[in-house]
Formats: structure tokens, sequence, C-alpha cells
């Protein structure tokens, strides 16, 4: 089926909105200018409530990694003991990070697929003292998401010294987060996840725990200091000139999030993650990550045995759908659908008609209609709607 | 009089041209797939030219403070010896940037307005083996332009093995340079300067020896690590999730730099030079840098004494044309007017008028016509066109 735009569902960037894509068109402005400043202001207040924080939101031009440095470089010294829960390629490169400025870093690791355990946790900060714990709000790789709140009240209860440095780079925005109310410390996002614009932008939030730390915190750092930041965010300006067309666009983003209101945004990708799922798994695919851990953002699948995938997936995205495939030790063994930012129940519905389409023509056993329709049934569950209907007869 | 868009006169973020502001405006791609991996190949196929380099050019997404950042980590140790050669604030920078992450830095600090002198330059390399000179090629501060050339020959003579580090955030592009030729080690430059699009991306080169020496550089990186960046380039890639949406508005304007042919390009921007000096001489305002160093992108004049600097470039910007203030110490003593990138003469003829209309407003003594009229005649004979023909009489 011919589709004039393609049906992006890698996990960022994601896509546009006409409305931001505008955005990413204005003329340049003075980046040390009133207007810029009025911008930098409802950036900050428009993000908080997404944060759950009352505190300074940085602007950092760089990637969610360069975030991640950020987090790392800005609140610890070499020498000190952290712990890095990981539970994929992006917790294992947030330790690597740790480790590259000369902290000791202990890893807590998790059979990729799961979230990781607060018991287990809990049993590891017994053993150390640690400086810092560093969390991956959402697993990207996997399709994991870590329950934050019970982690963060884990580290609280054993190590309540210990700054919680949390990846939220691909969740927040798309679920909620209570980082002042759950005692975390420093909070990462990128602006090409669920805030609908062109990568570009890391913001970040800290603590006043994690800001004082700042003070004697030795990591060597510049590009990425938070507290230059701060200082340049009360004249309404960024140190460094900052990725203007991306500002524009988050701006525009935001604008679209509080009149969408930030409940319904949830809603929307709680509904799109439970479509992607149940459509899927209606294809005969196995999701990769344990049912209890399954991310809002993000599903990974088995590329089952047997599937020339290369074919399938080419064929796949000749029809316009642009699936992600799978990371370090699970390239070529998974593949991943992103469902976040400006995703729609529609988006997804019609990427699931394309994997069933094609699979039917692979010759998979696959019913016509039995995608879509349990994509539609999840969907129409989760919202509330349309639950105690019966589902579209597969195949009608 | 009335302007539709502002003559956005800060040396960068600069003015888009239309087909770079729709670049900006294109929906996200997958920066893993064949259409991006295509551009960035364009991309370094038509920047080498302008660096004078047959070597990789990295496309890092930050400012063009974290391409420097990217210059000192990637090639440098803790504890090694560098000299930083200053001429302003952005050469203070630089040098400031070595030491945060360890370097033993000597600076070598021209009087602000003046260029780096080889002679002096040759005398501090015989003081001490450096393994690193930081050279600004432009002085964004002050408007001064250093003979890279000339400095580079001379730390060739007196320092063979230590390794030239060139800020070129806001001069390359528009000016020649050859980077293998003159030997220098490490360039870096930033998307929103002569590259006509936004901030958000540095690109740097390295030579053989830079390559070489960072495969025993011990400064701690991550996010802006050259080598990993190269890893990447071989498949087409980046390391961390790019900046999109600025990768296609270098790309869009790089195809306009191509069709313009990098002479003209080079020539436009010196007309501009000269009609801006021309033009704000001929308003009586005296220029800040020595004669012989002026820039070709930026220039740097003082507030006349007496002049209500406030009330003055708040008209100046009521009609639309937005001048950049002072610096550091120069803040509130100098202006400066930006020339580069997407810059035509008409645009310097417009912004010239404007501070003509605004100074005969304000009482200053100047005769109408007199600065336009001058900046033509600076342009034309820049280009070498009309040299001979006498100027219009001032105020006809």
């Amino acid at each position: 089926m011919t589709r004039f735009e393609p049906n992006l569902r890698i996990p960022g960037p994601t896509s546009l909105p006409p409305s931001v894509r505008e955005a990413g068109a204005r003329q340049m402005i003075n980046h040390r200018g009133p207007e810029f400043a009025a911008m930098l202001g409802r950036i900050r207040d428009g993000m908080q409530p997404y944060f759950g924080t009352t505190q300074e939101i940085s602007i950092l031009s760089c990637a969610g990694t360069g975030g991640l440095e950020a987090a790392v470089v800005n609140v610890l010294s070499p020498g000190d003991r952290v712990l890095g829960v990981s539970i994929g390629a992006f917790g294992d490169r947030f330790a690597k990070i740790a480790e590259t400025y000369g902290a000791d870093v202990d890893r807590m690791s998790a059979e990729w697929g799961h979230a990781a355990r607060a018991d287990e946790l809990r049993e590891r900060l017994r053993g150390g003292a640690y400086r810092a714990v560093l969390l991956t709000h959402n697993e990207t790789s996997t399709g994991v998401m870590n329950p934050i709140p019970e982690l963060a009240a884990a580290i609280r209860a054993e190590a309540p010294d210990a700054l919680i440095l949390v990846d939220s780079v691909s969740a927040l925005g798309a679920v909620p987060f209570q980082m002042d109310a759950w005692g975390v410390d420093v909070v990462v996002t990128g602006s090409q996840k669920a805030w609908m614009a062109a990568p570009g932008l890391a913001m970040v939030a800290a603590s006043a725990r994690a800001w004082a730390a700042m003070e004697t915190a030795r990591m060597p750092r510049f590009y990425l200091d938070l507290r230059k930041h701060r200082d340049s965010a009360a004249n309404g300006e960024t140190p460094w000139t900052p990725a203007v067309a991306v500002v524009f666009q988050v701006d525009e983003g935001l604008r679209l999030m509080a009149a969408e209101g930030a409940e319904r945004v949830f809603a929307r990708h709680r509904a799109s993650a439970a479509a992607t799922r149940a459509g899927l798994e209606a294809l005969g695919f196995d999701l990769f990550a344990d049912p209890a851990d399954r991310s809002t953002t993000v599903t990974a699948a088995w590329i089952p045995e047997g599937l020339d995938w290369k074919a399938f997936n080419g064929e796949v995205k000749r029809r316009g759908v642009v699936l992600a495939g799978g990371q370090g030790k699970l390239a070529g063994r998974i593949f991943r659908v992103g469902h976040l930012g400006s995703v729609t129940v529609d988006e997804i519905l019609g990427a699931i008609a394309t994997l069933e389409a094609v699979s039917i023509e692979a010759g998979r056993p696959v019913q016509a209609g039995a995608g879509v329709a349990a994509a539609q049934v999840a969907a129409l569950a989760s919202i509330g709607a349309g639950a105690s209907q019966p589902a579209v007869p597969a195949g009608a």
C-alpha cells in the first residue's frame, strides 16, 4: 500500500508533528536576546512537571549520551565508588562513561530482557559504600522499563547518601516521573524522544544534593559543566551557542503536549505500547522483554527462527515502515518498534498492518486481520473504552 | 524603514537562506540508515576542500566550544605542556579548556585588537618543549583574524613535533584554509558560522599526526571521542544520535556553497567585510582591530564617547538590525557586526543605512548617504569592479 511519509518506528529520532517541523524552519535569532530568554524560561516551566521537580533544568546542546556524561562528570570525582545498574546497552554505556572518567565502577547487571530487582539492589548496596548509583529508566536496547520509584526507595533505604543518577532519555515525558518525591538526584532526557523534536538537546535536572556535590566533584568538565549552564540560565542564556532550531522545536513540542495534557500524553503512550505488543504477538512474534518489565516507549521482539529477516525487513521498509534492529549482542536477533513522542495508535495499526501483510506474503502462519484486530483490542482496553466489546473477528 | 525580517548581524548564528530553513523542517529519518550515510559522506566530501585536507571530518553534535574541547581532550594528556596563544575571549577559553583537563598551560596573549605575532611566537617556543600550541583563527570577540599560515610555519620551524590545534569556528568556509599544506593538526568549525546552518554541529578534522596522538592521549573523553566518530563514520554513522535537522541544513548549505563556488564565497565575505569597515568608519565609528589584522567575518567598533549606546542600539534594533555587544572586558565598550555565512553586500548596506539614519537622528555629525556610499565603494573595490569609478558623492 502506498505511504506518502514513512512510518518511522525507530525509538528516536521520532516523527515530528507538522508544527514542530515548521518550528525547525524558523529564521535564526540572537541567542543572547529577550526572545530566546523567554523561550528558555517556557521550556523550563513546561518541563518541570514532567521531571517532577522545582529545580532548574539545564538545556545542553548534545545527544542523550552527552547528557549522561554531564550527569557523571558534574557530581563525581575520580576514584569514587559507583554502582552501575545495567539492564542493557545503554546501562553499560552509562557505567562505561563513569569508568572513563576514573570512577571505581561495580556493575549489577540484569539478564537482558529483565528489569533490575530492588531486592538484589539492596543486597548489593549493603556490600559497599557507593557514592552514586547509575540507573537506566528505559533501556532502549531491550524494551525494558525499570521501576525507578522502587529502585530509588531501595537506594535511599540502604545508602541514604548515595547520588541517584537516572538515564531517562527515552522515557521522560512519555511516562510519569517524580524526581523530587522519589529522591532522584540527576535526571537526563533527550529532545528526540518523548519531546517530539529533532535530536540535538539533552535536558538535565539536578537535585539540591547534586548541585551541592558539584562544588567538590573533581571530574574535569567544561562544555558539559552544569554550573555554567545554571549561571547562564539565570540570565536567560546558555553558556555556549545553543542548537537554536532544536530549541524552537522543543518549545513547540511542549506547547502541543500542554494542549493535549500530560495525562493524555501518558495514556496515548500506554495505548500505543499495548497495541504494539498485542499486534506483534498476534503475528507470532515473541516479545523479548519479560511481561512484567515491558517498556511503554519501545518494544523488542525476537526475529523468528528461519525467517530471512533481511528480506522481510527490506520489504517492510520498502512499504514505508522503518523498524530498528538489535544493538550489540542482539544485532540480527531482535527487532525493535519505537512508540514514543508523536506516536498515535493509528500509526501502530499501520505498522502492524504492514508487518501482517508482509508476514502473509512470506508464508508465515498469520491470519489476515489478526494483527490489527489484536492491536485495536489492546488499545481500546488500555484507554478503558470498548474493552468489553467483542474483538473484530480475525480475518474479517 | 520597515523590515520584514531582521537583519541579523551577530557573528553567529547567521541568517539561514530559504532552502536551508526548509531543510530544517524536514521529517526525521533513521540516522542509522542509507539516506543519512549518504548525507554524511556528501558533507565530508564537500567540506574537505574548505579544510584543505584529505582526512576524515568528524561531525560532532555540540557547539563550537564542544569542538574545541574535542580538539584538546583527544590528543593531549594531563601534565602536557601547552602554549595557549590568545588574542581574545575565545583564545582564553581554548586555554582554559586545556587547563581544566590538566594541561600545563603557558599563555602568550596579544593585546586585544591585535593578531598574534609570528616572531613573538618563535621566541616563546624556544623557551619550552610544548606538546601543543592552541591558535585562534578568527577571534570573534575582537574582530581580529590571525595569520595561521605564518604562525603554523613559525611553530613548525621552532617546535616541529608540537601539535597545532586551531579554533576556526568563525572563519572556516569564509576564508581559504589549507590544513594539510600548513601542517595544522586539528581544525574545528561550527555549523552556525560560514556554513549557513543553525547551531548544533561542530566539524573537526585531524591530521595523521593527531590521529596517532589519540592512541596515547590520556585526557578522559567519551562523548567527544574522535576515534569513536571515525569508527562510526566508516559505516556512514555517528556514534551517538546526531542533530539530524542541523545535518540536513549543513548538507543544503554546502550545496549552495558548491553552486556559488568557493572563490566567490570567499570574495563575497571579503566584500562584505570591506563594506562594513568603510561604512562604519564613514559614520565616525573607530574600528577596534588593528588595520592589518581585521577579520573577514566580524568587525568590532568602539562605542563613541558620550553616545548613549543603550538608546542608540535600542533604536537600531527596533528597526530590525541586530548587532552584537562586547564580551568580557569589552562589554559596553564595543559593538560587533557579523558578516559571515549567508551575508550579502546588500545586507551590509542595509545595516549601514540604518546605523546612518539613527546616527543622524541622534545628532551625531554624519552626512546623509556617506555611510552607504563608502560601503558601496569599498565593496566595489574589493571585488575589483568599479574601483576606478568615482564614488557617489556623499549626501547625493
